[in-house]
């Protein structure tokens, strides 16, 4: 869906009437394009120690050009690291090129006064950020420290990221990575976090944090492909955000088995075509869907890898005027037919390792939503769910995860009233609505080997967005 | 401070005036008076099972009417339960009295479909609920639950209380208890939190969950004096929140050290003589403030039960424009202090059994906040000492806790410019800011042996405000 408000105060005079006015200026956002560089411009690394030097390699690896920032001087000199990449001056990069990335490495903060001279020195070349450019801090979880100053000071970078990410304009993000007790920083999964975030397939993603839980997890070999090979399973997939992840994980190298109602047959060919997958139709709280997607998958595929849980219904009434079908239809559809479909899955021994299952989730399960008990409902439960899943899989190298999205442009959001519509996709960070790729993206991730040591993480895909807890 | 637009909505021509412009319409909250009932008319409790007979029981022991819903029926009807509690019908109470709030007792539920009678008899009820009323929900908290159908319940029990609590209007709210596993429903800290969930106590606290993790904690004998007998410090005392803490504590029975800076001496003076209590002027950043405020304590009271951390400053600016000054006295006050004082007193044997920390943080270091990124990583770092400091203190049967309030009418909030202070205060449920008594009145319940059991909580004190992670 086209937002055309962003078109119009992204370029021209619509640009300088939007300024002139004080009207929100969002801008046409980076996004994933096979072949393109990781970042649009040298990537600033701040910090020292061995998990700073750590992701300086990781990214040289990735041809992108290094400056350093130790972040120990408050005078706004910097000082060269130790590695002997360049240090980093206001505006600097080869040719004075625009920063593409600050990438903060905090993996070492010990008491919360580590934080001023690593985020000050971050601030000092805010300014030549690139447009769509990224900031990235790399830290521990909080929860796991036993010391309290060093629990203030993780917990702390998350605080300040929020803020920062906040204070962004140009389509710009922050976001970061919290690592558990003993995972290094160039983890797979670290990296592949790393890869994901500071890369136009994190767009929409703003103001979040992936946590890794382990080591495990494995980076592709060929960045474009890293989904080659998988069968992958797409609920709900004849149009929308649906068809959207499948094109998607198609791109990346995924076989595709697109799953919906019978009745949105004809649509669901069309995507089956495009993308060269099979089309199954199904109504998936039937009690034997998950046998017949296993069936499906194992028997046109020959394996099953990936199963990504995005069919979902709205049926939005005031607690008040709501009766049981409307509610029960809700849980049904968007929860309850998950659990079965995992259960099923879960009992056979025909998986592949590995096995990645992505649900979508939804902000208004985590903030609630005012005429959306029932929704809301089912998302939180399938937060729940993720969660508790996750658990079940980790003995079998396999992972459990959610996104949440926020308010994306599609046919369901086109159908909110004008004005609600307008608040709904400008309070976020971006300004706008996000697109149904942007929630693709992040799925594609998670179904990634990259995100091996990932599991249980509900991860927000809403620019942002406003509407918490 | 008053906020003289929820004054001019909330009586007479200017509530029509704003009913006809559309504008926001709050209400004056009900806040807790000494003598005043619990709550403003009978208690609708829906749910059949131990956990909602043992909650009908404790709601009786406290001269509350119970009407009870079994929430098993969809057609409107409601059947009476076992125990001989009248069932209740839309509008019903003695005399036709509005109910004075809607219990969902949920500990029993065990797959989503479970969630659909009981919230759908609570919203048949909702339109006779009176002004100020609440709805509480007591379940399990999910993620210690190993099956993920339970899981996935239990977590769908927040994302429906957070929507509802989105659709309550005339200062009614919504709020839960999410118990640990083997936690009884009629635990001493289940039912604190439920009596102050019911209270005006909690006049400001709306889609929030307080978590019981252990059945510790004792109900007080007189529900007037819940901290008789408590000596308790307050930092930052001298004006605002910290005043108007103090005040509360003492009016519910502690006696109080206030501490402020030298400078604030004659407004901290004030507050210790009307309160009783004794005035300590002591830089919370010296090395030894935790050995000064104990000696204190000790010298002049004979002990040390409560300690609240609520002295804290702001020094906003961009992170662009932010220098060291700005951000190392932020988090050296907020936090810093906050660490050494707890590290003193927890290396003393001078503390009384069950010491209690309350911490107070922010909204701001959840959601994060334009222009404090320094703030809200020194607020974010309590949350996490905070998470931290229980663990340690949970051997000798102290807690440690933190609320975070969000849009409070102070004089600090009196200075931010009139556009951004009306959108401040009206993006929460209620329409309307918080006043300074509602954080203290969260907090004197958290310092109070009824929430022995509730530890390493932190509780949003915001009227359900936007913004989120």
């Amino acid at each position: 869906m086209a937002d055309k408000y962003t078109d119009f105060v992204s370029r021209g005079w619509g640009r300088d009437l939007a300024k002139r006015l004080g009207l929100p200026q969002p801008v046409t956002l980076r996004r994933h394009e096979p072949g393109a560089p990781l970042v649009p411009g040298p990537v600033l690394l701040v910090g020292a120690g061995p998990g700073a030097d750590a992701l300086e390699t990781a990214l040289k690896g990735w041809d992108v050009e290094v400056l350093r920032d130790l972040g120990e001087t408050h005078d706004g000199g910097a000082a060269a690291a130790s590695s002997g990449a360049p240090a980093a001056r206001a505006g600097a990069g080869k040719g004075g090129a625009r920063l593409g990335a600050i990438v903060l490495a905090l993996d070492g903060i010990a008491r919360p006064e580590d934080l001023s001279g690593l985020f000050l020195a971050a601030g000092r070349h805010l300014r030549s950020l690139a447009p769509s450019g990224r900031v990235v801090t790399v830290s521990r979880r909080s929860s796991t420290a036993d010391e309290p100053a060093i629990a203030a000071a993780r917990s702390g970078v998350e605080g300040a990221l929020r803020s920062l990410a906040r204070e962004l304009r140009n389509g710009a993000t922050g976001n970061g990575i919290l690592l558990a007790e003993g995972v290094p920083v160039d983890a797979p999964s670290a990296l592949g976090a790393l890869r994901f975030l500071l890369s136009g397939r994190a767009a929409y993603v703003d103001g979040q944090f992936l946590t890794v839980g382990t080591a495990k997890g494995e980076l592709p070999s060929d960045p474009e492909k890293p989904l080659a090979g998988k069968v992958a399973v797409v609920t709900g997939a004849a149009r929308g955000i649906g068809a959207a992840i499948a094109r998607t994980l198609a791109r990346d190298g995924a076989k595709l088995v697109v799953v919906d109602v019978p009745a949105a047959g004809d649509a669901l060919a069309k995507v089956a075509n495009e993308v060269r997958g099979t089309a199954l139709q199904l109504d998936i709280t039937r009690p034997d869907a998950g046998e017949r997607i296993l069936e499906h998958a194992l028997h046109r595929h020959g394996g099953l890898d990936i199963l990504v849980h995005n069919a979902g219904i709205t049926r939005d009434k005031l607690l008040a005027n709501m009766d049981a079908a409307k509610w029960d239809a809700v849980v049904a559809v968007n929860l309850a037919a998950q659990l079965r479909i995992n259960d099923a899955l879960l009992a056979s021994d025909k998986l592949g390792e590995g096995f990645r299952i992505v649900s979508v989730a939804s902000t208004s399960g985590i903030a609630g939503n005012r005429g959306q008990t029932n929704y809301a409902a089912s998302k939180a439960g399938v937060m729940g769910m993720v969660r508790s899943t996750a658990a079940r899989l980790a003995a079998t190298g396999g992972t459990a995860n959610a996104v949440a999205p926020g308010f994306i442009e599609t046919e369901m959001t086109a159908r909110i009233p004008l004005g609600m519509r307008e608040v709904g996709r400008r309070i976020n960070s971006l300004q706008q609505g996000g697109q149904p790729v942007d929630v693709a993206e992040a799925i594609g991730f998670l179904a990634s080997d990259a995100a091996g040591g990932i599991s249980g993480n509900v991860l927000r895909v809403c620019g942002q967005y406003w509407m918490g807890q």
